[in-house]
Protein backbone atom coordinates (compact mmCIF):
# COMPACT_ATOMS: atom_id res chain seq x y z
CA UNK A 1 0.00 0.00 0.00
CA UNK A 2 1.42 3.65 -1.01
CA UNK A 3 1.21 6.20 1.36
CA UNK A 4 1.09 9.53 -0.62
CA UNK A 5 0.74 13.35 0.23
CA UNK A 6 0.64 14.92 -2.43
CA UNK A 7 -0.85 15.44 -6.02
CA UNK A 8 1.55 14.80 -8.42
CA UNK A 9 2.37 11.55 -6.45
CA UNK A 10 -0.84 10.25 -6.42
CA UNK A 11 -1.29 11.59 -10.23
CA UNK A 12 2.08 9.87 -10.82
CA UNK A 13 0.96 6.32 -8.76
CA UNK A 14 -2.09 5.98 -10.91
CA UNK A 15 -1.18 7.02 -13.96
CA UNK A 16 -1.52 3.24 -14.98
CA UNK A 17 -4.56 1.96 -13.23
CA UNK A 18 -7.46 1.58 -15.65
CA UNK A 19 -9.99 1.30 -12.80
CA UNK A 20 -9.89 3.21 -9.29
CA UNK A 21 -12.47 3.37 -6.77
CA UNK A 22 -12.21 6.18 -4.48
CA UNK A 23 -13.26 6.04 -0.41
CA UNK A 24 -12.81 9.84 0.68
CA UNK A 25 -12.79 10.07 4.77
CA UNK A 26 -11.81 12.18 7.18
CA UNK A 27 -9.81 9.63 8.89
CA UNK A 28 -10.43 8.40 12.49
CA UNK A 29 -11.46 5.64 10.98
CA UNK A 30 -14.00 3.15 12.26
CA UNK A 31 -15.78 -0.03 10.64
CA UNK A 32 -18.32 2.27 8.65
CA UNK A 33 -15.21 3.06 6.77
CA UNK A 34 -13.55 0.09 6.26
CA UNK A 35 -17.44 -1.52 5.02
CA UNK A 36 -16.88 1.33 2.38
CA UNK A 37 -12.84 0.10 1.29
CA UNK A 38 -14.42 -3.41 1.34
CA UNK A 39 -17.28 -2.32 -1.23
CA UNK A 40 -14.91 -0.01 -3.23
CA UNK A 41 -12.81 -3.72 -3.91
CA UNK A 42 -15.55 -5.04 -5.34
CA UNK A 43 -15.61 -2.24 -8.01
CA UNK A 44 -11.82 -1.74 -8.48
CA UNK A 45 -8.98 -3.31 -8.31
CA UNK A 46 -7.25 0.15 -7.42
CA UNK A 47 -8.85 1.38 -4.04
CA UNK A 48 -7.91 5.05 -3.47
CA UNK A 49 -8.86 6.18 0.42
CA UNK A 50 -8.11 9.60 1.10
CA UNK A 51 -7.63 11.04 4.21
CA UNK A 52 -8.16 14.68 4.65
CA UNK A 53 -9.51 16.80 7.39
CA UNK A 54 -11.40 19.75 5.15
CA UNK A 55 -11.24 22.82 6.74
CA UNK A 56 -13.56 24.25 3.96
CA UNK A 57 -16.62 22.52 5.61
CA UNK A 58 -16.32 23.70 9.44
CA UNK A 59 -17.80 26.75 10.54
CA UNK A 60 -15.74 28.78 12.57
CA UNK A 61 -17.48 27.76 16.17
CA UNK A 62 -16.83 24.33 15.15
CA UNK A 63 -15.06 20.92 15.97
CA UNK A 64 -11.92 21.46 13.22
CA UNK A 65 -9.10 21.59 15.39
CA UNK A 66 -10.19 18.99 17.67
CA UNK A 67 -11.35 16.85 15.26
CA UNK A 68 -9.68 13.55 15.71
CA UNK A 69 -6.41 12.61 13.80
CA UNK A 70 -4.94 8.90 13.43
CA UNK A 71 -2.99 8.51 10.25
CA UNK A 72 -0.74 5.93 11.34
CA UNK A 73 -3.72 3.78 12.80
CA UNK A 74 -5.69 4.42 10.17
CA UNK A 75 -3.06 3.35 7.41
CA UNK A 76 -2.35 0.21 9.21
CA UNK A 77 -6.33 -0.71 9.25
CA UNK A 78 -5.83 -0.09 5.88
CA UNK A 79 -3.39 -2.07 4.62
CA UNK A 80 -4.79 -5.05 6.45
CA UNK A 81 -7.53 -3.97 4.64
CA UNK A 82 -6.11 -4.44 1.51
CA UNK A 83 -6.55 -0.89 0.46
CA UNK A 84 -4.46 0.11 -2.46
CA UNK A 85 -3.55 3.68 -2.32
CA UNK A 86 -3.62 6.60 1.12
CA UNK A 87 -3.80 9.92 -0.57
CA UNK A 88 -3.53 12.02 2.99
CA UNK A 89 -2.72 15.66 1.66
CA UNK A 90 -1.31 18.34 4.14
CA UNK A 91 -3.93 21.71 3.81
CA UNK A 92 -1.26 23.56 1.69
CA UNK A 93 -1.34 20.77 -0.98
CA UNK A 94 -5.20 20.43 -1.10
CA UNK A 95 -5.04 24.35 -0.69
CA UNK A 96 -2.34 26.18 -1.84
CA UNK A 97 -4.22 29.37 -2.09
CA UNK A 98 -7.08 30.41 -0.72
CA UNK A 99 -10.15 28.69 -2.25
CA UNK A 100 -11.89 31.38 -3.68
CA UNK A 101 -13.36 29.17 -6.69
CA UNK A 102 -16.54 27.18 -5.05
CA UNK A 103 -19.73 24.33 -5.95
CA UNK A 104 -22.40 26.27 -4.87
CA UNK A 105 -24.72 23.15 -4.35
CA UNK A 106 -27.95 24.73 -3.33
CA UNK A 107 -31.14 24.86 -2.83
CA UNK A 108 -30.39 21.82 -0.89
CA UNK A 109 -27.41 23.48 0.98
CA UNK A 110 -29.37 25.35 3.22
CA UNK A 111 -31.80 22.74 4.82
CA UNK A 112 -31.47 20.44 8.00
CA UNK A 113 -27.75 20.15 8.22
CA UNK A 114 -27.26 22.90 6.46
CA UNK A 115 -29.29 25.20 8.21
CA UNK A 116 -27.36 24.32 11.09
CA UNK A 117 -24.30 24.56 9.56
CA UNK A 118 -24.06 27.38 6.89
CA UNK A 119 -21.42 26.71 4.31
CA UNK A 120 -20.82 23.23 5.50
CA UNK A 121 -22.11 21.88 2.40
CA UNK A 122 -20.86 24.22 0.00
CA UNK A 123 -17.39 23.11 1.36
CA UNK A 124 -17.82 19.29 1.27
CA UNK A 125 -19.27 19.33 -2.53
CA UNK A 126 -15.89 22.00 -2.79
CA UNK A 127 -13.77 19.39 -1.50
CA UNK A 128 -15.31 16.07 -3.21
CA UNK A 129 -15.07 17.94 -6.58
CA UNK A 130 -11.32 18.78 -6.43
CA UNK A 131 -10.49 14.68 -5.12
CA UNK A 132 -12.47 13.71 -7.90
CA UNK A 133 -10.37 15.87 -10.15
CA UNK A 134 -7.05 14.74 -8.56
CA UNK A 135 -8.08 10.70 -8.18
CA UNK A 136 -10.58 10.72 -11.20
CA UNK A 137 -12.34 7.37 -10.32
CA UNK A 138 -14.52 5.59 -12.08
CA UNK A 139 -16.20 5.02 -8.55
CA UNK A 140 -16.58 6.75 -5.57
CA UNK A 141 -18.43 5.75 -2.18
CA UNK A 142 -20.29 7.18 0.78
CA UNK A 143 -21.76 6.56 3.77
CA UNK A 144 -25.16 6.83 4.07
CA UNK A 145 -24.99 8.30 7.91
CA UNK A 146 -24.68 11.45 5.47
CA UNK A 147 -27.91 10.66 4.19
CA UNK A 148 -28.03 15.09 2.75
CA UNK A 149 -24.26 14.76 1.86
CA UNK A 150 -24.47 11.72 -0.35
CA UNK A 151 -27.97 13.37 -2.15
CA UNK A 152 -26.10 16.64 -2.39
CA UNK A 153 -23.15 14.52 -3.83
CA UNK A 154 -25.13 12.77 -6.16
CA UNK A 155 -26.88 15.44 -7.38
CA UNK A 156 -23.75 17.22 -8.19
CA UNK A 157 -22.07 14.04 -9.75
CA UNK A 158 -25.37 14.09 -12.46
CA UNK A 159 -25.56 18.07 -13.07
CA UNK A 160 -22.09 18.45 -13.55
CA UNK A 161 -21.84 15.15 -15.84
CA UNK A 162 -19.21 13.81 -13.63
CA UNK A 163 -17.19 10.86 -15.33
CA UNK A 164 -17.78 8.77 -11.53
CA UNK A 165 -20.56 6.24 -10.63
CA UNK A 166 -21.82 7.43 -7.14
CA UNK A 167 -22.36 4.51 -4.55
CA UNK A 168 -24.22 4.72 -1.43
CA UNK A 169 -23.48 2.07 1.27
CA UNK A 170 -25.79 1.15 5.05
CA UNK A 171 -24.70 2.95 7.96
CA UNK A 172 -23.04 0.95 10.28
CA UNK A 173 -23.91 0.23 14.00
CA UNK A 174 -22.49 -0.41 16.94
CA UNK A 175 -24.92 -3.25 18.58
CA UNK A 176 -26.81 -1.40 20.58
CA UNK A 177 -27.79 1.27 17.70
CA UNK A 178 -25.32 4.13 17.63
CA UNK A 179 -24.45 5.02 14.09
CA UNK A 180 -20.07 4.63 14.02
CA UNK A 181 -18.78 8.04 13.78
CA UNK A 182 -15.64 8.95 13.83
CA UNK A 183 -17.35 12.07 16.10
CA UNK A 184 -18.55 9.10 18.79
CA UNK A 185 -15.42 9.53 20.76
CA UNK A 186 -15.77 13.02 21.53
CA UNK A 187 -18.77 11.01 24.03
CA UNK A 188 -18.04 10.53 27.49
CA UNK A 189 -19.19 6.98 29.08
CA UNK A 190 -22.51 8.50 30.45
CA UNK A 191 -23.42 9.85 27.25
CA UNK A 192 -21.76 6.78 25.54
CA UNK A 193 -25.00 5.09 27.12
CA UNK A 194 -27.48 7.49 25.93
CA UNK A 195 -26.06 8.19 22.57
CA UNK A 196 -28.49 5.35 21.06
CA UNK A 197 -31.05 7.35 22.58
CA UNK A 198 -30.96 9.30 18.75
CA UNK A 199 -31.42 6.00 16.80
CA UNK A 200 -34.38 4.91 19.24
CA UNK A 201 -36.11 8.62 18.39
CA UNK A 202 -35.90 7.69 14.38
CA UNK A 203 -36.82 3.97 14.86
CA UNK A 204 -40.48 5.24 16.85
CA UNK A 205 -40.74 7.67 14.36
CA UNK A 206 -40.49 5.35 11.68
CA UNK A 207 -43.06 2.82 13.27
CA UNK A 208 -45.52 5.49 13.62
CA UNK A 209 -45.24 6.06 9.97
CA UNK A 210 -45.46 2.67 9.11
CA UNK A 211 -48.68 2.71 11.53
CA UNK A 212 -50.05 5.38 9.35
CA UNK A 213 -49.46 8.40 11.44
CA UNK A 214 -48.72 11.74 9.64
CA UNK A 215 -45.11 12.68 9.52
CA UNK A 216 -46.46 15.43 12.26
CA UNK A 217 -47.72 12.92 14.34
CA UNK A 218 -44.83 10.72 14.14
CA UNK A 219 -42.49 13.21 14.85
CA UNK A 220 -44.04 13.32 18.31
CA UNK A 221 -43.19 9.74 19.09
CA UNK A 222 -39.38 10.76 18.51
CA UNK A 223 -38.60 13.14 21.04
CA UNK A 224 -34.98 13.05 22.60
CA UNK A 225 -35.71 13.58 26.90
CA UNK A 226 -34.30 17.42 26.34
CA UNK A 227 -32.47 17.15 29.87
CA UNK A 228 -30.11 15.97 27.95
CA UNK A 229 -30.14 16.41 24.80
CA UNK A 230 -30.37 19.61 22.65
CA UNK A 231 -32.09 18.83 19.32
CA UNK A 232 -31.29 20.59 15.89
CA UNK A 233 -33.69 19.30 14.13
CA UNK A 234 -35.85 15.97 13.40
CA UNK A 235 -37.72 15.89 10.16
CA UNK A 236 -39.65 13.59 8.19
CA UNK A 237 -38.15 13.73 4.25
CA UNK A 238 -38.79 12.16 0.75
CA UNK A 239 -36.06 9.82 0.37
CA UNK A 240 -35.68 10.95 -2.99
CA UNK A 241 -34.91 14.06 -2.94
CA UNK A 242 -35.43 15.05 1.21
CA UNK A 243 -38.27 17.87 -0.20
CA UNK A 244 -41.46 17.82 2.05
CA UNK A 245 -43.08 14.48 1.67
CA UNK A 246 -46.88 14.70 0.66
CA UNK A 247 -49.35 11.33 1.53
CA UNK A 248 -48.54 9.72 -1.60
CA UNK A 249 -44.81 8.94 -0.71
CA UNK A 250 -43.82 5.89 0.04
CA UNK A 251 -40.43 6.13 0.10
CA UNK A 252 -39.35 8.40 3.44
CA UNK A 253 -36.59 8.96 5.39
CA UNK A 254 -36.57 10.33 8.97
CA UNK A 255 -33.40 12.49 9.72
CA UNK A 256 -32.41 13.92 12.99
CA UNK A 257 -29.47 16.13 14.89
CA UNK A 258 -29.16 16.76 18.27
CA UNK A 259 -26.52 17.55 20.79
CA UNK A 260 -25.26 15.50 23.32
CA UNK A 261 -23.27 17.33 25.83
CA UNK A 262 -20.80 19.39 23.69
CA UNK A 263 -21.29 16.23 20.57
CA UNK A 264 -23.25 16.82 18.35
CA UNK A 265 -24.93 13.28 16.58
CA UNK A 266 -26.44 12.99 13.07
CA UNK A 267 -28.21 10.00 12.02
CA UNK A 268 -30.86 8.57 9.81
CA UNK A 269 -33.47 6.16 8.68
CA UNK A 270 -34.98 5.02 5.82
CA UNK A 271 -38.59 3.76 5.32
CA UNK A 272 -40.41 2.27 3.22
CA UNK A 273 -44.50 2.38 3.67
CA UNK B 1 -14.96 14.57 -38.54
CA UNK B 2 -17.49 12.70 -36.53
CA UNK B 3 -20.77 15.05 -35.58
CA UNK B 4 -22.13 14.28 -32.39
CA UNK B 5 -24.76 15.24 -30.48
CA UNK B 6 -25.40 12.91 -27.40
CA UNK B 7 -22.98 12.91 -24.11
CA UNK B 8 -23.10 8.81 -24.66
CA UNK B 9 -22.23 8.97 -28.07
CA UNK B 10 -19.15 11.89 -27.60
CA UNK B 11 -18.31 9.67 -24.71
CA UNK B 12 -17.87 6.22 -26.53
CA UNK B 13 -16.31 8.43 -29.85
CA UNK B 14 -13.64 9.43 -26.95
CA UNK B 15 -13.18 6.52 -25.15
CA UNK B 16 -9.89 4.86 -26.97
CA UNK B 17 -8.25 8.17 -27.68
CA UNK B 18 -5.39 8.60 -25.28
CA UNK B 19 -4.82 12.61 -25.58
CA UNK B 20 -7.60 15.05 -26.93
CA UNK B 21 -7.81 18.82 -26.89
CA UNK B 22 -10.82 20.84 -26.79
CA UNK B 23 -12.22 24.09 -28.32
CA UNK B 24 -15.30 25.39 -26.33
CA UNK B 25 -17.29 27.51 -28.86
CA UNK B 26 -20.72 28.85 -28.75
CA UNK B 27 -20.59 28.38 -32.98
CA UNK B 28 -20.95 30.39 -35.97
CA UNK B 29 -17.23 30.15 -35.93
CA UNK B 30 -15.15 32.90 -37.48
CA UNK B 31 -11.02 33.05 -38.37
CA UNK B 32 -9.95 33.45 -34.86
CA UNK B 33 -12.09 30.28 -33.80
CA UNK B 34 -10.47 28.23 -36.71
CA UNK B 35 -7.06 29.41 -35.09
CA UNK B 36 -8.00 28.15 -32.15
CA UNK B 37 -8.43 24.79 -33.73
CA UNK B 38 -5.24 24.82 -35.55
CA UNK B 39 -3.47 25.58 -32.49
CA UNK B 40 -4.87 22.67 -30.73
CA UNK B 41 -3.55 20.36 -33.33
CA UNK B 42 -0.29 20.99 -32.24
CA UNK B 43 -1.14 19.72 -28.79
CA UNK B 44 -3.39 16.61 -29.41
CA UNK B 45 -4.64 14.20 -32.20
CA UNK B 46 -8.17 14.19 -31.52
CA UNK B 47 -9.46 17.82 -31.29
CA UNK B 48 -12.96 18.15 -30.16
CA UNK B 49 -14.86 20.77 -30.89
CA UNK B 50 -17.74 22.12 -28.86
CA UNK B 51 -20.67 24.11 -30.22
CA UNK B 52 -23.34 25.33 -27.63
CA UNK B 53 -24.68 28.60 -26.94
CA UNK B 54 -24.95 28.23 -23.60
CA UNK B 55 -28.53 29.85 -21.99
CA UNK B 56 -26.76 29.95 -18.23
CA UNK B 57 -24.27 32.62 -19.32
CA UNK B 58 -26.83 35.24 -20.85
CA UNK B 59 -28.65 37.69 -18.83
CA UNK B 60 -32.61 37.77 -19.41
CA UNK B 61 -32.33 41.00 -21.33
CA UNK B 62 -29.33 39.33 -23.71
CA UNK B 63 -29.17 38.23 -27.23
CA UNK B 64 -29.55 34.57 -26.39
CA UNK B 65 -32.21 33.70 -28.76
CA UNK B 66 -31.09 36.24 -31.20
CA UNK B 67 -26.96 35.25 -30.79
CA UNK B 68 -26.07 33.52 -34.50
CA UNK B 69 -26.11 29.89 -35.11
CA UNK B 70 -25.12 28.48 -38.44
CA UNK B 71 -23.98 24.46 -37.32
CA UNK B 72 -23.91 23.48 -40.88
CA UNK B 73 -21.78 25.80 -42.42
CA UNK B 74 -19.58 25.93 -38.90
CA UNK B 75 -18.90 22.03 -39.51
CA UNK B 76 -17.87 22.54 -43.16
CA UNK B 77 -15.12 25.27 -41.73
CA UNK B 78 -14.29 22.26 -39.05
CA UNK B 79 -13.53 19.80 -41.34
CA UNK B 80 -11.90 21.80 -43.36
CA UNK B 81 -9.36 22.41 -40.84
CA UNK B 82 -8.88 18.59 -39.66
CA UNK B 83 -11.21 18.74 -36.98
CA UNK B 84 -11.76 15.19 -35.33
CA UNK B 85 -15.19 15.64 -33.18
CA UNK B 86 -17.71 18.39 -33.42
CA UNK B 87 -19.67 17.83 -30.08
CA UNK B 88 -22.82 19.96 -30.70
CA UNK B 89 -25.87 19.58 -27.88
CA UNK B 90 -28.78 20.42 -27.76
CA UNK B 91 -30.01 22.29 -24.56
CA UNK B 92 -31.83 19.26 -23.33
CA UNK B 93 -28.42 17.05 -23.83
CA UNK B 94 -26.71 19.70 -21.91
CA UNK B 95 -28.91 20.73 -18.97
CA UNK B 96 -31.17 17.88 -18.99
CA UNK B 97 -32.56 19.20 -15.55
CA UNK B 98 -32.85 22.71 -14.01
CA UNK B 99 -29.06 23.38 -13.32
CA UNK B 100 -28.76 24.00 -9.27
CA UNK B 101 -25.37 23.07 -8.71
CA UNK B 102 -22.85 25.80 -10.53
CA UNK B 103 -19.54 26.93 -9.95
CA UNK B 104 -19.04 30.21 -8.25
CA UNK B 105 -16.16 31.81 -9.36
CA UNK B 106 -15.87 34.52 -6.80
CA UNK B 107 -14.58 37.31 -6.51
CA UNK B 108 -13.61 37.99 -9.70
CA UNK B 109 -16.66 37.50 -10.99
CA UNK B 110 -18.09 40.53 -10.09
CA UNK B 111 -16.28 43.14 -12.00
CA UNK B 112 -15.68 44.34 -15.26
CA UNK B 113 -17.33 42.47 -17.45
CA UNK B 114 -19.08 40.56 -14.58
CA UNK B 115 -20.39 44.32 -13.34
CA UNK B 116 -22.41 44.44 -16.49
CA UNK B 117 -23.49 40.89 -16.82
CA UNK B 118 -24.77 39.53 -13.30
CA UNK B 119 -23.95 35.98 -13.52
CA UNK B 120 -22.36 35.84 -16.87
CA UNK B 121 -19.13 34.21 -15.56
CA UNK B 122 -21.27 31.77 -13.38
CA UNK B 123 -22.68 30.62 -16.24
CA UNK B 124 -19.41 30.03 -18.03
CA UNK B 125 -17.31 29.06 -15.46
CA UNK B 126 -19.93 26.26 -15.03
CA UNK B 127 -20.36 25.26 -18.72
CA UNK B 128 -16.85 24.82 -19.23
CA UNK B 129 -16.45 22.31 -15.89
CA UNK B 130 -19.34 20.60 -17.56
CA UNK B 131 -17.60 19.95 -21.26
CA UNK B 132 -14.58 19.27 -19.20
CA UNK B 133 -16.02 16.27 -17.41
CA UNK B 134 -18.20 15.58 -20.61
CA UNK B 135 -15.01 15.51 -23.03
CA UNK B 136 -12.09 14.83 -20.30
CA UNK B 137 -9.46 17.22 -22.41
CA UNK B 138 -5.71 16.48 -21.54
CA UNK B 139 -5.87 20.55 -23.06
CA UNK B 140 -8.33 22.90 -23.96
CA UNK B 141 -7.81 26.55 -25.79
CA UNK B 142 -9.17 29.73 -25.34
CA UNK B 143 -9.49 33.23 -27.04
CA UNK B 144 -7.98 36.33 -25.13
CA UNK B 145 -10.42 37.99 -26.58
CA UNK B 146 -12.54 37.12 -23.59
CA UNK B 147 -9.56 38.08 -21.13
CA UNK B 148 -11.22 38.31 -17.91
CA UNK B 149 -13.30 34.75 -18.57
CA UNK B 150 -9.87 33.54 -19.61
CA UNK B 151 -8.70 34.57 -16.52
CA UNK B 152 -11.32 33.12 -14.55
CA UNK B 153 -11.27 29.35 -16.01
CA UNK B 154 -7.34 29.61 -15.37
CA UNK B 155 -8.58 29.81 -11.78
CA UNK B 156 -11.02 27.49 -12.02
CA UNK B 157 -8.61 25.16 -13.49
CA UNK B 158 -5.96 25.72 -10.73
CA UNK B 159 -8.09 25.98 -8.19
CA UNK B 160 -10.63 22.74 -8.55
CA UNK B 161 -6.67 20.75 -9.51
CA UNK B 162 -8.46 19.44 -12.98
CA UNK B 163 -6.26 17.39 -14.72
CA UNK B 164 -6.19 19.71 -17.86
CA UNK B 165 -3.61 22.32 -19.36
CA UNK B 166 -5.56 25.18 -20.17
CA UNK B 167 -3.86 28.00 -23.48
CA UNK B 168 -4.95 31.53 -24.25
CA UNK B 169 -4.50 32.39 -27.82
CA UNK B 170 -3.98 36.10 -29.08
CA UNK B 171 -7.34 37.55 -30.63
CA UNK B 172 -7.19 37.89 -34.06
CA UNK B 173 -8.41 40.73 -35.76
CA UNK B 174 -9.62 42.44 -38.83
CA UNK B 175 -6.90 44.27 -40.72
CA UNK B 176 -8.93 47.50 -39.48
CA UNK B 177 -8.08 46.20 -36.02
CA UNK B 178 -11.12 44.94 -34.99
CA UNK B 179 -11.01 41.96 -32.89
CA UNK B 180 -13.10 39.33 -34.14
CA UNK B 181 -16.25 38.20 -33.08
CA UNK B 182 -19.63 36.22 -33.76
CA UNK B 183 -21.21 39.38 -32.52
CA UNK B 184 -20.16 41.50 -35.22
CA UNK B 185 -22.40 40.39 -37.63
CA UNK B 186 -25.16 42.39 -35.75
CA UNK B 187 -23.13 45.49 -37.13
CA UNK B 188 -24.63 47.39 -39.61
CA UNK B 189 -22.44 48.85 -42.71
CA UNK B 190 -22.29 51.92 -40.88
CA UNK B 191 -21.34 50.84 -37.46
CA UNK B 192 -18.74 48.92 -38.39
CA UNK B 193 -16.86 50.97 -40.06
CA UNK B 194 -17.03 52.90 -36.85
CA UNK B 195 -16.44 49.79 -35.02
CA UNK B 196 -12.24 49.61 -35.01
CA UNK B 197 -12.81 52.82 -32.70
CA UNK B 198 -12.49 50.29 -29.77
CA UNK B 199 -9.29 48.71 -30.44
CA UNK B 200 -7.86 52.24 -31.22
CA UNK B 201 -9.29 53.63 -27.66
CA UNK B 202 -7.13 50.67 -25.94
CA UNK B 203 -4.05 51.31 -28.27
CA UNK B 204 -4.35 55.03 -27.23
CA UNK B 205 -4.51 54.44 -23.70
CA UNK B 206 -1.44 51.74 -24.03
CA UNK B 207 0.44 54.23 -25.97
CA UNK B 208 -0.39 56.86 -22.52
CA UNK B 209 0.69 53.79 -20.49
CA UNK B 210 3.93 53.11 -22.38
CA UNK B 211 4.66 56.69 -22.21
CA UNK B 212 4.90 56.69 -18.72
CA UNK B 213 1.57 58.18 -17.90
CA UNK B 214 -0.59 57.06 -14.84
CA UNK B 215 -3.92 54.57 -15.43
CA UNK B 216 -6.26 57.15 -14.90
CA UNK B 217 -4.52 60.03 -16.85
CA UNK B 218 -4.27 57.17 -19.80
CA UNK B 219 -7.60 56.61 -19.80
CA UNK B 220 -8.51 59.65 -21.07
CA UNK B 221 -6.86 59.23 -24.27
CA UNK B 222 -9.69 56.40 -24.42
CA UNK B 223 -12.85 57.85 -24.68
CA UNK B 224 -15.09 56.71 -26.97
CA UNK B 225 -17.08 59.14 -29.17
CA UNK B 226 -20.58 59.71 -26.94
CA UNK B 227 -22.48 60.68 -29.80
CA UNK B 228 -22.08 56.74 -31.38
CA UNK B 229 -20.21 54.81 -28.57
CA UNK B 230 -22.12 53.94 -24.71
CA UNK B 231 -19.32 52.93 -23.15
CA UNK B 232 -19.74 50.22 -20.11
CA UNK B 233 -16.28 50.50 -19.23
CA UNK B 234 -12.80 51.52 -19.76
CA UNK B 235 -10.17 49.79 -17.55
CA UNK B 236 -6.70 49.26 -16.52
CA UNK B 237 -5.46 46.37 -14.63
CA UNK B 238 -2.57 43.74 -13.63
CA UNK B 239 -2.70 41.25 -16.41
CA UNK B 240 -2.11 38.41 -13.91
CA UNK B 241 -4.87 38.67 -11.67
CA UNK B 242 -6.88 41.75 -13.06
CA UNK B 243 -6.61 44.03 -9.66
CA UNK B 244 -6.06 47.55 -9.63
CA UNK B 245 -2.34 48.10 -10.60
CA UNK B 246 0.01 49.90 -8.75
CA UNK B 247 3.02 51.69 -10.08
CA UNK B 248 5.36 49.27 -9.77
CA UNK B 249 3.54 47.03 -12.32
CA UNK B 250 4.98 46.23 -15.76
CA UNK B 251 2.23 43.70 -17.07
CA UNK B 252 -0.47 45.43 -17.41
CA UNK B 253 -4.27 45.23 -19.89
CA UNK B 254 -6.56 47.75 -20.86
CA UNK B 255 -10.13 46.15 -21.28
CA UNK B 256 -12.99 47.66 -22.78
CA UNK B 257 -16.38 47.29 -23.30
CA UNK B 258 -19.21 49.31 -25.04
CA UNK B 259 -22.39 49.46 -27.30
CA UNK B 260 -22.56 50.57 -31.00
CA UNK B 261 -26.33 51.14 -31.85
CA UNK B 262 -27.56 47.61 -30.22
CA UNK B 263 -24.31 45.77 -30.57
CA UNK B 264 -22.24 45.16 -27.14
CA UNK B 265 -18.45 44.74 -28.44
CA UNK B 266 -15.79 43.95 -25.93
CA UNK B 267 -12.05 44.09 -26.50
CA UNK B 268 -8.62 44.38 -24.43
CA UNK B 269 -5.00 44.89 -25.33
CA UNK B 270 -1.82 43.67 -23.32
CA UNK B 271 0.58 45.80 -22.33
CA UNK B 272 4.24 45.33 -21.27
CA UNK B 273 6.30 48.26 -19.28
Amino acid sequence: MDILHTLSALRHRLAQESTVALVPTMGYLHDGHMDLVHRAQLHAPCVVTSIFVNPLQFGPQEDFSRYPRSLAEDCARLKQAGCSVVFAPSENEMYPEPQSVTVDPSPLQNELEGAFRPGHFRGVATVVLKLFHMVQPQVAIFGKKDYQQTLILRTMVRQLALPVTLLAAETVRAPDGLALSSRNRYLSQAERQRAPELYQALEAVAEALKQGKTPQESLKRGQLDSTCWSTDYMAVRRAQDLSEPSPADRSLVVLGAARLGGTRLIDNLEVLL
